[in-house]
């Protein structure tokens, strides 16, 4: 490993999210040590899926019952000197991506797995719920596939990076709903992480609109939901996506998280670089591991 | 207003529901009083849309925010002698269908929305929860539409209506999950009217499947909606449905409704009537009103 990155869901899975034990850690960039990558830098998808059964073999790996996630489900992960991946999880680093654009790559893919679940048109009015680090690139995404974001959130500073992107920032106060002239969306993204915000996300979603949702949490919600029946809304659950568009993007430049890195620990100081990743405002939180 | 029936919104209604107040009830079957259809039998859409702003311009009248909605919001209904409709709402009844089966077009087309919502492909592997008046009608549309349905409900007065109509039915204990052996579905419909059972209803979703939500309460879901994302699964929440494919079931007979049948009162009685539609094991409850 040469960098990890923490994530929501490490925070989550240190609360007992997934009842996981053992090391977390899934956002990596590392040098392979073995098989046809050895030597070469590499990003790796987290779900081992046995290959085997009848979900894989629908072309659901990342579904599959047998499935381990790296550093969620019985498998080790990233936030460690080395960890274990099958060959067929790694996709080579390309020159020009930067070790530190690269550990950007897992959850660059989640933020593009939305493109791979509903068409996103030039100018579509778009709401992104959530300042976090996965709602940041989940705006800077869907601005450059050419949506008109909305970006909200609580956090100015974070506001500010996905504006410099070409978002347009809606400074929420805590605790308050979204202010009714923010007006209704055909495609609103929840990535609040907060179980409280699915109602608010749901009254933004214009009817048989489509929310994108991002969000895990142990959490039930708060409100009903009668408004997806009354509005006809479609909710449409997102995890991980293809690594493919997430290295093309970066490799281009097309898309450039590194605004988004907020802090670098060692791994000794574990305990430091978490407490940091949960502090209010904080964004992305890395571990660095080594160096070529 | 020949006949009505008490649909679950009606008794959500009388709990607060919608906050509405005045006469409930928006399934009929009447005789039109004025208009190109006057002295005919008519059914009617229950949502009356200004026909003039932007929502309706895009066709979308039923949700129109300028709406009205028969005995649910600002419009008094169909428990009453005479309603008022727009002449654009109706539809008038073929001959072939009794008196009967028209006061079931309106929750019939609703269950028939689903066929709009999603592709049911012959044999696909189908759930129905909920053994209620929209349940049953879910469970023989979706069965008459080719899909393999199991239909989940705690009646078996209820359950043996919709087996005759073909579907596999699974009798369910009172506050119990679904037995693990019912296994995952790529298809799901929630028509429980209870906001516990969504949970029940996602853990029976395979990933990427799709959960057809009918269910509206005012109760926020008891379980957290993780699995959505873990599982990507799909929730379309779904109302109303277009008349013409209802009418062209009851017209052909492919759907036989009267079954479901459960009690018939005057409106004088509607205390008692409703008491009856509130009653554990209630299915349709209809009020004769005047005959021809």
């Amino acid at each position: 490993v040469l960098k990890a990155g923490i994530c929501a869901t490490d925070l989550e899975i240190l609360r007992g999210y997934m009842g996981f034990e053992g090391v977390p850690g899934h956002e990596f960039v590392g040098v392979a040590e073995s098989g046809s990558f050895a030597g070469r830098r590499v990003v790796g998808e987290i779900n081992a899926a046995c290959r085997a059964c009848d979900t894989c073999q629908r072309g659901l790996e990342r579904h599959c019952p047998h499935r381990t996630v790296l550093g969620i489900l019985g498998r080790d992960g990233a936030f460690a000197e080395f960890l274990a991946l099958p060959e067929a999880n790694l996709h080579p680093v390309p020159d020009a991506v930067s070790d530190d654009h690269a550990v950007f790559v897992e959850p660059l893919a989640a933020a593009f797995a939305i493109l791979e679940q509903t068409s996103v048109v030039p100018g579509m009015p778009t709401l992104v719920l959530g300042d976090g680090r996965l709602g940041c690139l989940c705006a800077m995404v869907l601005t450059n596939a050419g949506a008109s974001v909305v970006h909200a959130g609580r956090n100015p500073n974070k506001l500010a990076i996905t504006s410099a992107a070409g978002a347009k920032p809606l400074l929420l106060e805590r605790g308050k709903k979204l202010p009714k002239s923010t007006g209704k969306f055909p495609l609103v993204v929840d990535a609040t992480g907060d179980a409280a915000a699915f109602g608010h996300a749901l009254e933004a979603v214009e009817p048989r609109g489509r929310l994108i949702l991002k969000t895990t949490t142990n959490d039930p919600p708060t409100s009903s939901l009668a408004p997806i029946v009354i509005d006809e809304i479609s909710i449409v659950g997102s995890r991980c996506g293809r690594f493919e568009p997430a290295l093309d993007a970066l490799s281009s430049g097309r898309i450039d998280p590194a605004p988004l890195i907020h802090g670098r620990f060692p791994l000794e100081d574990a305990a430091a670089a978490f407490e940091a990743a949960t502090r209010r405002g904080a964004l992305k939180i890395l571990f660095d591991v080594a160096t070529r």
